[in-house]
């Protein structure tokens, strides 16, 4: 089977970290009866500046008609407000209906601060909320400068397939720990993530809709068992007992938030993969992002983008090749010599890069 | 001089900690020339359970005619939606137009984690953004059940005086940096977080306006620095390397989500104080919940709650008696001898009391 993937750098250290992730897909072993063929795509803020627009329909275009999956790199943000500017992935988001974002979080070693193992994965809604970007301004009465407003949208659609998704991919979670031998004594769960003591329709109404998409029966078979945390107090936790999640389920912005703090905990975002989810489409993207600062220097982490690749092959149901890929980085992390400066090491991306490529 | 203050224990172990509040003010040596009167009022869930309002006008009429400051303890959310049912501290934040919210953060020994003294502050707009509570809920188009909607208001008038109170703690700590010949090289900086590479023209308008503000003229003379972090990179940052920030402004629910982070940074909730500040007034408020997990068995931390005491005093240019209290809290901590269970510790609520009024 070929597999036809949309490669999409964007900018900044985008450009360095995905032709890794092609490297990786070209290097899967033939027996696994997997080919693939990549297209070259454009966005992001370079691509704004040179043609006023950061997501050219092309893009999109190419993506639906050919593609199977895709690969995205980075955006940089403008430092200042720029008009007609809006990011990229948002809106890719949104137009491919990817309505899940997923972002496992696993350790690489036990450490003074967190001595248990953690292995968490935040799975997070990505097409509504704050998101939705219906911003207005006015100016206020009485000449006290001006007002913003914009609209925090959720719908019981969106979390109700948002949560089902969680505890689908806890129950996954759970059967790979049981054929794998896990002796954390984890437990299935998932963690709804909401605020609903203050906003009690919007995040009242995506409490009530998790609950009731994970009280379906096939969960309660698998053994799920529900939990729920309010957000501020949800960060609190992650930071106290990362070791008892399991799978966090939030709306869109909490969870961006959440996924860049659990990136914190084991030891950088430069390992963290995600992947935006659809029905039979997926994209990988590291959840890094640009990077000016590292930018051109050949030394940024690839371990983002190879997770990512691995996520959107499980995602295209591609589960084996996706656990080699896994199980190769971890080799590379487990030894500990080939790391880039992110994780205190002086290896560049493409030595990270043939060290993995050799454990495949 | 004699103080007024309000004591409004609210739910769970605020019951617990609020007399502990009240018993250090009445413990204030003599020689600082003040006086305190108090005045008991309601607020809570229980309070809603009992009379269906859960802010009674008396108590804010009281606030507002009687009383110099006040000491909040803690409300309990209903586990389930519960019409008529509001935030107490949400509406007496906007009633007394207390429009900020300070959280200072500070590490009690070095630890693996963290060997750099922590030592930040958190200044939370208090009165906008999600918690003005405007929602509305309708059926989805279609049949596919129902949708929610939230505003996120943000003004330039809340966002322009949230950020030059920023920029003035900013120069009080230097100051006191300063005087008391900190050897941590710490620089005067405001961080403004937002998350405007989203929300362009809300988030926008609080990052430019803030800049705005904080490039008054005083401020440059004082020399504080201007930064600024997207919200989900600040989770991160915060993690990474919360030595490198002093001032961290941010509108009210990012400023929630922060400060819980900022809090499990230091070991425990039940250290983290905060101040409740508006011209003139000001309510001291622990970070911590109602605990109903530990309610009744005297063992809540009451440092939060003195901190929160001192704090309240310094807002109500009360510095000296306020330095006392820090300084018999540190004591405390730096000996380590007598400590709640959530810092590791056997002590009840009342012998840390004890410890720390022996101390003043
Ligand atoms: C770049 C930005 C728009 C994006 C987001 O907020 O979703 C990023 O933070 C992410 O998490 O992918
Ligand atoms: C109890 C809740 C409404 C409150 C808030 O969100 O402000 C609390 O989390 C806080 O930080 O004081």
């Amino acid at each position: 089977r070929t597999l036809r993937i949309g490669l999409i750098p964007g900018d900044g250290i985008g450009r360095e970290v995905i032709p890794a992730g092609r490297r990786i897909l070209e290097a899967l072993p033939t027996s696994l009866g997997l080919k693939f063929s990549f297209v070259d795509l454009d966005a992001g803020f370079e691509t704004f500046k040179q043609t006023g627009v950061a997501l050219p329909d092309k893009t999109v275009e190419t993506l639906k008609k050919e593609c199977d999956g895709a690969l995205f790199g980075a955006v940089s943000s403008p430092t200042t407000p720029t008009k007609g500017y809006s990011s990229p992935i948002v809106a890719l988001r949104k137009r491919l209906d990817l309505y899940a974002n997923v972002r496992p979080v696993k350790s690489v070693a036990p450490t003074p601060a967190f001595p248990d193992p953690i292995d968490l994965v935040i799975v997070r809604e990505n097409t509504e909320d704050l998101y939705v970007k219906e911003e207005k301004t006015y100016d206020a009465p009485n000449g006290q400068g001006k007002i913003a407003e914009a609209i925090k949208r959720i719908s019981e659609r969106a979390s109700s397939r948002i949560a089902t998704m969680a505890g689908e991919i806890a129950i996954r979670r759970q059967k790979i720990r049981d054929t794998t031998g896990d002796t954390t004594g984890k437990k299935a769960m998932v963690t709804i993530t909401h605020k609903s003591n203050v906003l009690s329709q919007t995040d009242g109404l995506f409490r009530a809709t998790a609950r009731t998409a994970l009280e379906q029966q096939r969960f309660k078979d698998a053994g799920v068992e529900i939990d729920e945390q309010i957000v501020d107090s949800m960060v609190y936790k992650l930071f106290r007992q990362p070791a008892s999640y399991d799978v966090i389920v939030a709306p869109n912005l909490y969870g961006d938030i959440l996924s860049d703090g659990a990136a914190a905990l084991v030891g950088s975002l430069g390992l963290v993969p995600s992947a935006n989810v659809g029905d039979g489409f997926a994209i990988g993207e590291p959840c890094h992002g640009s990077a000016p600062d590292i930018q051109g220097q050949g030394i940024a982490n690839p371990i983002a983008t190879l997770r990512s690749v691995a996520l959107m092959l499980e995602f295209l149901e591609q589960e084996e090749a996706a656990a080699r890929i896994y199980a190769a980085v971890d080799g590379n992390l487990a030894e500990g010599k080939l790391l880039t400066p992110d994780m205190g090491g002086k290896a560049k991306t493409e030595e990270v890069v043939d060290d993995i490529l050799r454990r495949l």
